[in-house]
């Protein structure tokens, strides 16, 4: 009997803010699993994030919080140096307000990622790491925390005993020590999203990626994520969203 | 065999901003039994509310939202006209901000308090009282909604089904329809300590007041309001203790 | 001899904020004589501010600043009670912002039109009024105001000694006293782009306007508003542009 | 014949926002010769700007802009990674602000001096450097730049053509190749004013400074920054300011 492969697809919504409208959520709803909703520090704001999570209770996905830096006009994507007692409270602030828009609509949370630059910052900063996996932990130890597969955040959410999800991207490039290509580099990104959808299926399939140098570098997916603005997204949801159907990969 | 008299004691806290301190709260909190924490809007900052809750948690008293516009320069203290439905995901979004940073400090939130403005129109404006006593107790139904003693805000909690305290102030003088003089009246306050402290034990007394026109007056009184930043607020907040004490009336 | 009728054609721009794009500012500026700028209160930031000029410049238009409340969310169309002091000094940061954007650019602003909750106040409001009229004098008195037509701020404009430009709308309906319809009624707005653009061209050559209620109002127009965003700006825009044109009307 | 001696002393001002004080500006007034005034984006609103700008009018000192990241909670201290072209529309957008508030009280500005991260940054980082130069020279070519003596900005200032002064430190401590000794460091300052006082002359006539590692190091001042914050703040001032008179330096 063969073990059926399951997967999830994510993807960040709730990204307009005021009267500022950004990606089309309810086109790209259909074909994902989860959505992470933006908290109104880098994107979102209380009335977006009511609608929003109306919007994926009405598709039913499961819905995560998005938390981010405090900056709104760099939409959360600048670095910036914070302490990690300061992350702490900004990803407990930001995750209790989502999480009471959820409650007055009769859900919950089910997962909390970081938004850009506290991303990428948290996927190689230890410190940063452990104080965004407690500030989940001690919110609730039942969300999963999703981070980059094979990054510091992935290890700090096991140590503090979270439930992970490894994330990995359907449309970018990977090196040959496992770490994404760089956006700087031309052949960060993948255009195709046939190839995209290629690359998904071969993650969950071999626990392989081949890399940008053509070796074969390990990688653990548990869920891809999807981007939802941009002219191409809903074209790149349908396509990896079938794509995996078509090889009997379970989206849950 | 005489009923015990008891009364709440409230203040607004934790309104310093980054590094922008406000108040002496750690002098004031020996004398009071609830405050108010801004929640980020119109004061206060993730990590400051962190700390205020710490402090809270310190003597012992309840912590109540303190949701407000979001106008930092105007400190909420200007009126904006939002909408109810803006309103009503304004105060969720505060509150469950609020409420997240005190479950990670292991305790909960008693109350809720709308700021400034917001708490000026909701005491006039039926629509918008409903708005907060609605969000109020979607977040949760356990939680006390606090309000001006005779506004729409204590009607709108009642119909709800919340339990209201209403609200009075020590270093406010009335008018004879109860309301209180307008801040632009040069009467509209009252700088003696002592006399503050003597109008807040004959209100618990006899729920009655004396106006400013020298009439007396209906008026109910559940909680105190002590002001929290000024150069008197030490002296006031020790003054209204202690006489409330001296005439038995148990500060709970 | 005929004499040359003149008509001004402005058009709100630089409205995009960080990530997030409003409106196609490039397909609009081609139909319009005068732009104004949004100056990071209640929308635009400098990058965009740099960005708009630049486009302004390439079309050769004149350039003015839209000071608005300092209400991203609400994008400044939520009324908010400032002194006059406070809006004096909001002015005069604003323009002086837009202004330095300007002059790196080796330009100047031609112009000043409040944005939109501000613009309202300021049409009823004397006090805000003649705060808007002093701090664009102050900042430079060879600065046109824009205000609607009829208004406190062409008043106070006059009164200030500045040139004032009486702003008219295309596509909104007016009410037998002069003012415009409200929003919330019904028939507010003009949809289609011949009916508004035959209305501009009325109020120009006769200097009346026929209301809602069928009667016939005076009302002076030195330029149009023109609205950037929404699907049918750009046809509304090219519309009016062409049908002053078909009546010998100058755009200048 | 002796030559004068003579130095600048300044000092950050207008750092309230909103409700919120920072400083006692008017005790620290009377010792300098230069204000720094922030711009609204780490510090400082319309309102403060203006009020900041009478102040320094009415005791006559030199007035410049003060421009910080847009990060109020942080109070500009934390570094935030933007572009070289981000930092130049921030710088123009503050400058061009503050501008216009000296301009309606009928002064101008002396100089621009990047506040807290973004002068940090500056000091080291070329490209961001040079852009704060290119944005000071193009909104006026005479306007002084103030920075770190022997860093990259003051570097960039005069590739610019800018006059610029080299700043040093009262109360930090120097290592042995110049720069200024780190925060972390429990040695990082110096809190006693006479000790304070007697290095600032020591740089002045000397043109040298001793290390914390006791090495004599080179150093060039033309200004002294003093800060207006903290319990010290006034006492630093007067010592500073009465040695250096002690001493035949003029302040100007």
């Amino acid at each position: 009997m063969k073990k059926q492969l399951t997967i999830d697809l994510n993807c960040d919504m709730g990204e307009s803010f005021g009267p500022w409208k950004m990606g089309d959520d309810e086109a790209v709803l259909p074909y994902v699993s989860a959505v992470n909703i933006a908290c109104g520090f880098h994107a979102g704001d209380p009335s977006t994030m009511m609608k929003t999570i109306q919007l994926a209770l009405k598709y039913k996905v499961k819905i995560g919080a998005h938390p981010g830096f405090q900056d709104l006009v760099g939409f959360g994507r600048r670095e910036m140096q914070l302490t990690a007692r300061e992350v702490y409270a900004l990803v407990v602030y930001q995750v209790g307000a989502l999480a009471a828009c959820a409650k007055v609509q009769q859900t919950t949370l089910q997962h909390v990622k970081p938004h850009g630059a506290l991303y990428n910052m948290a996927a190689r900063k230890p410190e940063l790491a452990d104080a965004i996996a407690a500030a989940v932990y001690d919110i609730d130890p039942r969300l999963v925390l999703y981070g980059l597969s094979g990054s510091e955040l992935i290890r700090a959410g096991r140590a503090k005993g979270l439930n992970v999800y490894r994330e990995v991207f359907a449309d970018r490039t990977y090196q040959q020590d496992g770490t994404l290509t760089p956006r700087s580099d031309k052949h960060a990104l993948i255009h195709d999203p046939k190839q995209a959808a290629e690359q998904v299926v071969g993650m969950i399939k071999t626990g392989k990626v081949v890399s940008l140098q053509g070796t074969t570098v390990d990688i653990q997916a548990d869920t891809i994520c999807l981007h939802g603005d941009g002219e191409e997204a809903v074209q790149f949801a349908r396509t990896v969203n079938q794509t995996l159907k078509d090889n009997q990969i379970l989206i849950r």
